[in-house]
């Protein structure tokens, strides 16, 4: 016993022993990759790449997909600190801008968030044939809505997300193709021709700007 | 050019190149491990402990979950070479038997699905942090069905399934903790008290034991 606590002890210092062990965590600040996205009612299926960052509480999304069997394509910045959304049609040099009716939510493991389950998805007889995760399920009081996230064991990257609101019926999001860091950080401020576009009324969040 | 060509052939020959393309592919014929299931009008959620023997034709589920808003547990043994499943009452040592209406389809993917996508779940920065996946989808054009069937990239380990067809709308199910090969073998013969139950008239195909 005092040799596998001390073998702990060595292996928790290297990070070896904590790692698989469920923490409420942080995905990296600064993420690129791709989500999917659809709704229960079959009315929404898209696509979207995105960039992603904590420090500025800035996100670039550029969407394809259908919403209610229409084809969809949109270039989406938001500006959290600001409280603007603004939506891009690069090809014609025009820009709407909302503001956003949201706080920046960072992805994270909330504190209140409880543990759902520890996972592998696919096999774990061979190295490469499956991924550590973890489930966190919690509730959002003010809106009546629920969440369950999956993010990796290692590295706490995002895999999945179902969310709940009674005005939504549930979202599901996967996350892929992610990696760490920003390639090109001028994609997350306005182009030239957006910061002089007239505010529009409706404010949007988060979701509605999406759909 | 002749230098990748070369190195490209040293590693198909040691299998590194092509593990990464895309190849229709069949899961381990021996797995054990656990899937979720749950169908979109949120009338079944779901968790299966399951034993598959793709020589055999067997199939052992233990599944536990809520059918419209009613607890399930239910212990079944799915025997297609002899076209039979049993609903197993270990407890009571008692036994239903039923025909099995459908024959076995081997989890793999079949030649004419086309690919839809590979991606990585997760992130690729680091080791550990992501799982390729390759989804191909298909028809199922006697009943009116289609798929979307998420596999390892390395071992075909089954992922994820998204099955629909008009009487069922869409069932989601999650592949996780599997492992190649099966424990206990006599999990896939049935209990002393079983083959002697009569059997009952209806009809039983693989999704309505189930639910």
């Amino acid at each position: 016993m005092k040799t596998l606590l001390a073998l702990c002890s060595v292996l928790l210092l290297t990070g070896r022993c904590s790692a698989q062990t469920p923490q409420k965590c942080q995905t990296p600040r600064l993420l690129s990759g791709s989500i999917s996205l659809s709704t229960q009612d079959d009315q929404v299926w898209a696509v979207a790449k995105y960039i992603y960052d904590a420090l500025g509480q800035r996100i670039r999304l550029w969407e394809t997909g259908h919403v209610q069997n229409k084809s969809l394509y949109v270039d989406l910045l938001f500006l959290f600190k600001k409280g603007v959304v603004y939506t891009i049609d690069d090809r014609n040099q025009t820009c709407q801008k909302n503001p956003l009716s949201d706080q920046f939510h960072p992805f994270h493991i909330p504190h209140n968030a409880s543990l759902q389950s520890q996972v592998i998805l696919g096999g774990s007889s061979s190295r490469k044939e499956g991924l550590l995760v973890n489930t966190w399920k919690g509730d959002v009081p003010e809106i009546g809505g629920k969440y369950l996230a999956t993010v990796t064991g290692f590295g706490c990257f995002p895999v999945s997300m179902l969310y709940y609101s009674a005005r939504t019926g549930w979202i599901a999001t996967t996350y892929f193709n992610a990696v760490k860091g920003i390639g090109d950080p001028e994609q997350l401020n306005p182009p030239p021709f957006c910061p002089a576009a007239e505010t529009e009324d409706q404010k949007l969040d988060f979701f509605s700007a999406f759909f």
